[in-house]
């Protein structure tokens, strides 16, 4: 049966990376290795829109949000957390692991948080080295005002830490415009890869906490990775062959423009969300963000059966939730390799599937609202 | 032109393993993907030669390292490293990074640690909790003596860990028979996959350190492993295409069996060994490893410049000499997906190759004491 996957990571593969990774191994500490890992750094900076050094890891996202805590700190700094979902919470669990004072900004999940919020807790303690918080919560599907965030975090000496892992290249993020200091990312989103790769750029306020930092690190080490990369280089063996499939994946990326991806990924969940609404159902989470759509289910829709279906009868992989959401809602993600037709797939197989369990929807209607929206503009890529 | 990778690690990739990456990707939360992971969780244990858990992490095999320290230590630990090569000082800096006393005995770069020294050293030092040390040290292709190590260490409290990441799968190495507490490998060497996966496998001995142990992690979190191998899942985001790959490389020393496969090492080592000495060269290291083989300059060649004449005119990639060897040695390994006439071919090159540079050799002499091996034992797989 044809696989369709629509969950927040890992995401379909394009055909170019996919056969990349068919290719023979290149040793890594060779010019040939050099030139690839060279380009690909570049082309980072343009997908992160920074002019800083972008690190890449052999990690999936949490071991860079790890590395990051590790990079930053000492033991017994405060940090602040915002917590909305289940990343917020990781970032506080990993600074809780890491023996921190960790100050968590509670929101309710499916909300996000006040740069209000965060400005006045950043005024009670002025001892908070680090902000902590998510472009996109990707437990809960809605999007952060990370604009807003930095412009309060910037007027303190505290660091802002973004974690993007699902959301970089799906979700707007000027990261030295709106001056966010730490962005972290991942490979299996909307950058089109196998999860392997992990991605971190540094502001030079986050490298003046580094320096100062004494949190145990060495696979980690921040400073050895741009000591490194001023060689095109790697301190430990990089994933050469995710790596080579970056390249292909950042081609893709410039190919169609920066600005058009992220249209496309706007036109996409907008289109989803129209359908989602025309068939009476409600988004979880506000704002929703334009990388996945949370949807709330109907108390007479039980999320395995229709999670089951979907996958069984249309080979439809979409995520439930995350612990206190799990059966309560569905996630759908709208990132990453997918085009208009993906989009009208997972609609049509969400109303057959809600259809045959009993749920009262009418047939076709989510799809006509989804083609209406996605007949109101045309992308760059067309 | 044709490339041929003869370096420890990455090392040339099987068909199988190469065209397994260009597929789709698979969810990591689905039952699809639980079943290959429980079958190449169950695989690595045949290779690793017991039968505890082997945790797998996205992170190349210095992660693994930094993985066991973290989780097996607690701030201020006293341990004991082998340093007779880069990667005995890696064990070291580790363990300084994250603020353990580290007591090292240091051997002569080329030259095995003597079992007696080590029992030595903890009958001297009873605080010592952790014995670090390799199977095979990478940067001078000595094997140790884990067997007899293992002996000693396991006299006492202390947990023995094996850094075996250039050697699982091309040493013989008695994981349970032995009683090695701690083994840790990864993924680009003899088990033929591309960089990006580590492995490490505990002792029941080790567990229990791990459960007094407070180093700071996360990411690397082994009792969070632990609990979600029992599920056959991995606690974070696992390196899909590869562990997908793993299965079939793990089905390839399966279907040709690990004695097959570590007598095939033991031959082409024995086999390059013969060859490197009938050209007048010096094996460089005592004990040599059936992984990878170090080689003596003759004062009168200039490293960069063979390693350089072999790439260019033979396309053959080989290794040279690490920190304190750097231009001393070159380092050839004959280290997973090889055949006989691989081991012909990088003599060959190495022949042309140093008879061009204007050094005194026989040309077809290695070739033929190599053949003389070669032709004296027939392979399982023959």
């Amino acid at each position: 049966m044809k696989q369709r996957i629509f969950t927040p990571g890992p995401t379909p593969l394009p055909e170019r990376v996919r056969l990349s990774q068919a290719k023979d191994i290149i040793h890594h500490r060779t010019a040939e290795f050099s030139e690839v890992f060279k380009e690909v750094c570049e082309d980072l900076k343009y997908v992160f829109q920074t002019k800083n050094d972008v690190l890449v890891f052999a990690s999936s996202g949490t071991g860079a949000m790890e590395a990051v805590v590790a990079n930053l700190l000492s033991p017994g700094d405060e940090i602040l957390v915002t917590r909305g979902g289940k990343f917020g919470e990781r970032w506080a669990e990993i600074g809780e692991a890491f023996g921190l004072k960790v100050t968590s900004i509670d929101v309710e999940w499916g909300k996000a948080p006040e740069p209000l919020q965060i400005e006045k807790s950043l005024q009670s303690n002025k001892e908070i080295k680090a902000v902590f918080t998510q472009l996109v919560e990707t437990s809960t599907g809605v999007v952060y005002d990370v604009e807003g965030i930095s412009r309060v975090v910037n007027k303190t000496s505290a660091v802002l830490v973004v974690d993007a892992i699902s959301s970089l290249g799906a979700e707007p993020l000027f990261t030295d415009k709106w001056q966010v200091d730490v962005v972290v990312a991942a490979s299996q989103k909307a950058l089109m890869l196998p999860p392997g790769l992990s991605f971190v750029s540094l502001s030079e306020k986050a490298w003046q906490l580094v320096d100062k930092a004494t949190l145990p690190r060495y696979y980690w080490d921040f400073k050895k990775a741009r000591t490194s990369l001023a060689h095109n280089q790697t301190p430990f063996t990089p994933s050469v062959s995710l790596i080579c499939a970056l390249r292909e994946s950042l081609n893709l990326i410039k190919e169609e423009g920066l600005k058009s991806v992220l249209d496309r990924h706007r036109l996409f969940a907008k289109a989803l969300r129209g359908a989602i609404i025309s068939l009476n159902l409600q988004i979880f989470g506000n704002p929703s963000s334009n990388a996945v759509t949370a949807i709330l289910l109907p108390p007479d829709v039980e999320e395995k059966k229709l999670r089951r279906k979907l996958q069984n009868d249309f080979g439809v992989i979409i995520a439930g939730g995350q612990a206190q959401l799990s059966g309560k809602i569905i996630r759908i993600a709208h990132l990453g390799w997918m085009d208009k037709l993906d989009i009208i797939g997972v609609i049509s197989a969400l109303e057959m599937s809600l259809f045959q369990l009993g749920y009262e929807v009418e047939l076709g209607r989510g799809v006509k609202a989804a083609e209406e929206v996605l007949s109101q503009e045309s992308l760059s890529n067309e």
